[in-house]
């Protein structure tokens, strides 16, 4: 029966609220909540400052001046304390102040490129030479050493453009949803982002797989003065760049020897590649100038409060958050401005409607993400847990966290973490939102994003299940992750959700039930 | 029964050879034909020379280079009198030697961009700011005229990104064949590339509208000295620009005032338009430099022979032809390189195994295609109809023209052209391609492609059935048109298919049969 249930894409709440208790839901604030986030949103609006305005929110800074603008707009909905809150050191801030490669010979030809982060300067246009490497083993290095000095360095590849037969973008079906709410952990769900789709994972791996060749590479290249290296992915189709970057260079210590570090596009890199290969002479042109900045080199989160009003209860914190940094070819609109913008407007809504919140609800706008989740992990450890990894007054008064970073789809639901007891909660708090497709509560461990800061030190992190829409396929740290690819429907569903929870976990009698420990859960198995 | 015939994708070849005669087919040639054609191609390394080596193709200089490599080539494998034949006045040549812009605040992004065909240039990298015109009517643009020095021109659009949710690639199905095949050209078909596909007609549509307006402000901004215009059309999608030109620019009367026509993203687009909407202070510098010829202002045709050997049929002349020029975004692969390297295949192949053709057999790559079929228009009235538009000896001597230029999809049958007397033939003559997915004959008249000129001739002139791919939604007229979007076995398919079609039209006892007159075809309906 359950399975039947399961199959329809609802979840059983009645039978599952034997385990739990009946919530007590006020229908007539998830009402208003809904009036509020579909009819009379902003959710497009702030991610248009976020995007186009701003521009890419990389680390440094173009996330200092949209974590500004953020403070400010949160202060202005009448969000207390808005703040800027140092998290630590983090290393020097990057930018991007022009951009230029093209082919001249055997013709003219503009490439798409984009300058890997924290990647040198080439300092004026220069005119250049190819060094093509055919060699993948690091002991043939060396025999390149003096033939590298102002060369551009293309090393071999042998990706194969491929038409999409399947369309870049999807949604999920109730059948996935169906499948994704009968796994167990062990089951599989280990997590990740939409961890079904291979794209991700095949990418990350031969990105790997080149990182140590390339790696060594590089070195030699600034040590003997080449004027420039070319990357590409397989993944990168139809001029669609995947681009992170080596923060190695940010690094305070580290110096910026001008090597342009540029990743084009495939089409690109295969036809250089080719030409090469066929001996066609080619020559380049290219103008790379990049900054790096030490006025400020600490890492910031951005804080806002809606003050608990119960006398009891206030001390208790309710998050919410999401990543406000970005990679830096675009402006970061799915990863993660659609976050940011649906944490913002959640609490907008919450505010806009008079909500007298029983705890206090905290928004949390992250930084140093996408190089390793610092802003949310030195969050946990600077408030919620002490050098002995137990939980503080503070931690303790974690009423849990919810995060947004899957992109611009909407919820279908949520990932509860291995937290058994919080699914029929869960599962009576999403009723309300079943004709808007959120249905599911699924046992899987999401990862890859910040309330894993959270859940690994064993507070109630929580990530919601997304519609994929082109994430893995075209937007996620790509040059095409603009505002033109989000979608405002999906966005404005998204905070309406997120502010239904926030709500009923911040007027809940009891907190949001606590995770059973890792130990405890594996023993039970 | 015909229809359940269709059904099953193949033409009821036994009933339509009621109304022809079977045709001796060659089987142990056809057999060969295919050994040559899948197991020995040259396919894809002329394609790579047409595109990679050469560049894109545009009418002009680029053409031309292409045009003495292909002679060469022809030449090379054994081809008789390979030339060039000039097809009479073109106008301006044109290249590009510089493309750069990007927006410089309120954050630097570089866009992707590649000049309108025949643009003028900036001359150096200028720095400059956008005159935002959110005018359609064109009365408004006097207010306009003392606004425009220096400035590059936005005109206001509403365009909107869309994700993906269908394939950008597909092949016809079954039951698209059986359709296809039960039409009559009164029911459907009027043609014009993959008529089914509304992406294509969209886009002329929106071009058209447009147009007008665009025209005016275009021709307003060269007389007050502004340094450019930005364009993009919503078909444009992950950074994939559609670009043609303005070749009013290339005739010989024409003055180049230096105004940077160029198409952009419709990301960048939407971005800059959203921005001065919101009044946030944009700035812009850019970099374009282009190059008109007028050493040569012919325009050229490639030919070449393999003379017929039967006393009695020598004369008559069996053609098989593509357009080898391109526009210029990218390399032209599969508009139509593809094509090209097609026919310069199948006459490799009958070249290679030694084929004595009873007919003689002549490759035409033509030029001038893309701006109005002239290499083809200019071949039938210099050669094959007279001033009265009767058909000269040679005209009369054609038997039959065969055309390849709808991308890099491999063959699924022909178009008859209305020619229903041909029908039975080129049924008899797929079936040794069955297995190969050829099996459809068509009564439609496809059209925009040089096989028209020689209909409209009255002249036996057909174009294939090819699978779309990602003709319409990627490469078709795109900077995306490279040849890592080419298929290799898909190419390798439609040279065999082409080249025993040519035996076949060469040793046939009779001339293909012609159309019947239109006005005969239109009494009998």
């Amino acid at each position: 029966m359950q399975k039947q249930l399961l199959l329809s894409g609802l979840l059983a709440t009645a039978s599952l609220c034997a385990f739990g208790q009946d919530e007590k839901i006020d229908q007539q604030m998830m009402q208003k909540i809904r009036e509020e986030g579909l009819q009379r949103s902003k959710v497009m609006e702030t991610a248009f400052y976020l995007t186009d305005v701003n521009g890419p929110r990389l680390q440094g800074p173009g996330f200092m001046k949209a974590a500004n603008w953020t403070k400010n707009k949160l202060a202005e909905w009448g969000l207390q304390n808005a703040r800027l809150e140092s998290w630590g050191e983090w290393g020097k801030g990057w930018e991007v102040e022009r951009c230029y490669i093209a082919m001249t010979a055997p013709y003219y030809k503009a490439m798409i490129a984009v300058p890997r982060a924290w990647s040198g300067s080439t300092n004026k246009l220069q005119q250049a030479e190819i060094l093509y490497i055919s060699d993948s083993d690091t002991t043939a290095l060396e025999s390149y050493r003096s033939k590298l000095k102002n060369k551009v360095i293309l090393i071999d590849q042998s990706f194969t453009g491929k038409p999409s037969f399947k369309a870049d973008a999807d949604r999920f079906t109730d059948e996935d949803l169906a499948k994704m709410a009968a796994e167990s952990p062990a089951g599989g769900g280990r997590g990740g982002r939409n961890g079904a789709d291979s794209t991700y994972r095949n990418m990350i791996q031969a990105m790997r797989t080149r990182n140590s060749f390339n790696q060594k590479m590089r070195k030699l290249a600034k040590q003997e003065g080449a004027l420039g290296i070319l990357n590409t992915t397989q993944t990168s189709k139809d001029g669609t760049l995947f681009v992170s970057g080596d923060y190695a260079n940010a690094a305070l210590g580290s110096t910026q020897d001008d090597l342009a570090d540029l990743s084009i596009s495939m089409e690109d890199y295969m036809t250089l590649c080719r030409l090469m290969k066929a001996n066609v002479p080619v020559k380049l042109e290219l103008d790379v100038k990049t900054k790096f900045h030490t006025a400020d080199t600490k890492g910031y989160n951005v804080l806002a409060d809606l003050p608990g009003t119960d006398p009891k209860l206030k001390d208790e914190v309710v998050m919410l958050g999401a990543h406000l940094d970005s990679w830096h070819a675009a402006t970061g609109a799915t990863d993660n401005a659609a976050g940011s913008a649906v944490m913002m407007e959640a609490v907008r809504i919450l505010k806009a409607l008079g909500v007298k919140p029983r705890r206090t609800i905290r928004l949390a706008l992250w930084s140093g993400e996408e190089q390793g989740l610092h802003g949310s992990k030195n969050y946990v450890t600077k408030h919620l847990v002490d050098a002995n990894n137990k939980l503080t007054k503070e931690g303790e008064n974690l009423a849990g966290y919810f995060n947004v970073d899957n992109g611009t789809g909407k919820i279908r639901g949520i990932y509860s973490q291995n937290n058994t007891e919080a699914e029929p909660v869960f599962a009576q708090w999403l009723k309300p939102f079943h004709d808007l497709g959120a249905t599911t509560v699924a046992r899987r461990s999401s990862g890859g994003t910040d309330h894993v800061s959270f859940d690994r030190a064993g507070l109630s992190g929580f990530g919601f299940i997304q519609d994929r829409i082109e994430y893995d396929t075209r937007t996620h740290h790509t040059n095409m992750d603009t505002y033109d690819h989000l979608q405002p429907d999906d966005l404005k569903q998204a905070a309406t959700i997120v502010a239904a929870f926030i709500y009923n976990a911040a007027m809940r009698d009891q907190k949001l039930p606590m995770k059973a420990p890792v130990t405890a859960m594996q023993s039970a198995r």
